[in-house]
């Protein structure tokens, strides 16, 4: 069987977790086509906040409470980069952390492609999946924002949306900057091809799913395929499960439920993406038009519930 | 009184102490003219190893003990890039150390030339003097070595040679590249020539200092210039008192000692470049035709110490 799973960050990399248990247990094969609209420069150094979740939570380097960024995590670079006034101060690059970005950017300015970054990337970390970047171009998530005082829209990069401004500043449309001209990284369209069934992981659908999906070809290779595609909510009773799904739906102005998420997503009946949509028990009563909905809990509290989640979705297939 | 002095890392950054001490002593202005023949990319990153010797020391940041780089250094990303196969390992590049590579580097991504970089690096560091790349363009000191066993020969590096191969293979000649090309930074050749004196710091007369000289004019407005010019011996007693300038002095087939270093700068009157030659009472039967020799303790032990030798320099011309 082979499994692809489009992801986001933290979210996405939990869910990896499950999937990897889940594939290991029935030999499948998995593919993750991980969300790129969060990279951004820093320092000059090329950033991947979720490629490396994903990278780090399967690799066992990330750090488990935190959630983000490598276990055992130090901040020296850090706290010099401040002392110089360094901008932007905004966004802690972990010392540990700061080596994967100085390794992937010394090989992208030599000129290899991101895709073949992470898989070079990988070979120290051993996820047990096949990690590919949605895409290989530019495509970057952008906020439309006013200040809170009023006045004119600016658009700012989604970091720093999320993690400078926490999402608390008047905020009016996600712009995916580059995606018209992105094409899908090698692998992803086969990888689609080839799949039995695509996943949805319980990631932000706005802005870790989303700009997946808006490299051009890539919904269209999901919808238009063979593969079955379930969805996994990332919303349990009306709020998201972690990070700010609501602040992000409420700028779609999609209801913060996971029968908003899964219409988002949409029956492929009716031209969207989904054969079923997996919604917690307390979300047993949702209907999206044209999708087989089942309730089964939700919470990835370690690897063996995750997995069960998994399993629960491949049964809906 | 206008001072400028010509060092290179290290020796040249602890010779600094003793002329800043001095300056202010009598109300002297110091204007450094630093090596940049030992700059090297590493990991995408532009480290200049003598201007951070001289600004970390200057400011009070470096390890007294080490001698090189920051005080309470850690290696946190070193290990990392370790973990992940990087290359270059054999140059080490400390937590510290490496944020003032970041900002270097972003700076001069950015298109601000080395000059400007080092003037935003040094308002943290405060060093009292002002420092000065010799030039803003690339000018790097290559080595042309053989393998031990023989074979071809090819040029790399001097951080290579010096670092990773501690001047131990077959070493044929020294390589500046860039140097024809180069033109002095900003402010060198007015500082030297509104110099009242120019300091040949001990620094190694091979590596450090030559490439200094040898940005075109820097050498003719230091030979040509109205300020009188006293060199201070790195070599005491027929040894370098640090470093390796007794393995660089044997390629150029130089004597390892205080006449033999006099003899490479030369004098003035033939077309040298000294007045004045300070050497240690080991050395006080030194001549160097048409040179004033001078001997005095040249052990920079500390900064009160190392202040009496820029005294008896200055007592030279």
């Amino acid at each position: 069987m082979r499994i692809v799973v489009l992801a986001g960050g933290i979210g996405g990399a939990r869910f990896l977790l499950g999937v990897r248990a889940y594939a290991r247990e029935v030999g499948a094969e998995v593919t993750a086509v991980v969300n790129v609209g969060d990279d951004l420069y820093l320092h000059g150094l090329k950033v991947c906040p979720d490629l490396d979740s994903v990278m780090y939570t399967l690799g066992g380097g990330a750090d488990p409470e935190r959630g983000w960024g490598r276990a055992g995590e130090t901040w020296t670079v850090k706290s010099e980069l401040a002392a110089y006034g360094a901008e932007p101060s905004w966004f802690g690059l972990g010392d540990r952390d700061l080596a994967t970005h100085l390794v992937r950017t010394t090989m992208l300015s030599g000129g290899y492609p991101l895709s073949a970054v992470t898989e070079a990337l990988a070979t120290r970390w051993q996820p047990g999946v096949r990690l590919l970047p949605a895409t290989d171009d530019r495509l970057e998530t952008h906020v439309v924002v006013s200040d809170p005082g009023g006045g004119d829209q600016r658009a700012i990069h989604f970091q720093e949306w999320w993690v400078r401004h926490r999402a608390e500043i008047p905020t009016h449309r996600f712009v995916f900057v580059g995606a018209e001209s992105a094409k899908p990284a090698p692998g992803v369209l086969d990888a689609v091809g080839a799949a039995d069934v695509v996943l949805l992981a319980p990631s932000n659908p706005v802005v870790s799913i989303a700009p997946i999906l808006a490299v051009p070809g890539l919904r269209e290779a999901v919808a238009d395929g063979s593969a079955r595609v379930v969805g996994i909510s990332p919303i349990i009773g009306g709020a998201a499960v972690r990070g700010m799904a609501d602040r992000c739906l409420a700028v779609l102005g999609v209801e913060c439920s996971a029968a908003g998420v899964g219409g988002l997503y949409g029956g492929r009946a009716a031209g969207g993406l989904l054969d079923g949509w997996l919604v917690a028990p307390e979300d047993e009563e949702t209907v999206v038009p044209d999708v087989t909905v089942r309730a089964v809990p939700l919470r990835m509290t370690d690897e063996a519930a995750t997995a069960a989640m998994v399993r629960a979705a491949l049964e809906l297939t």
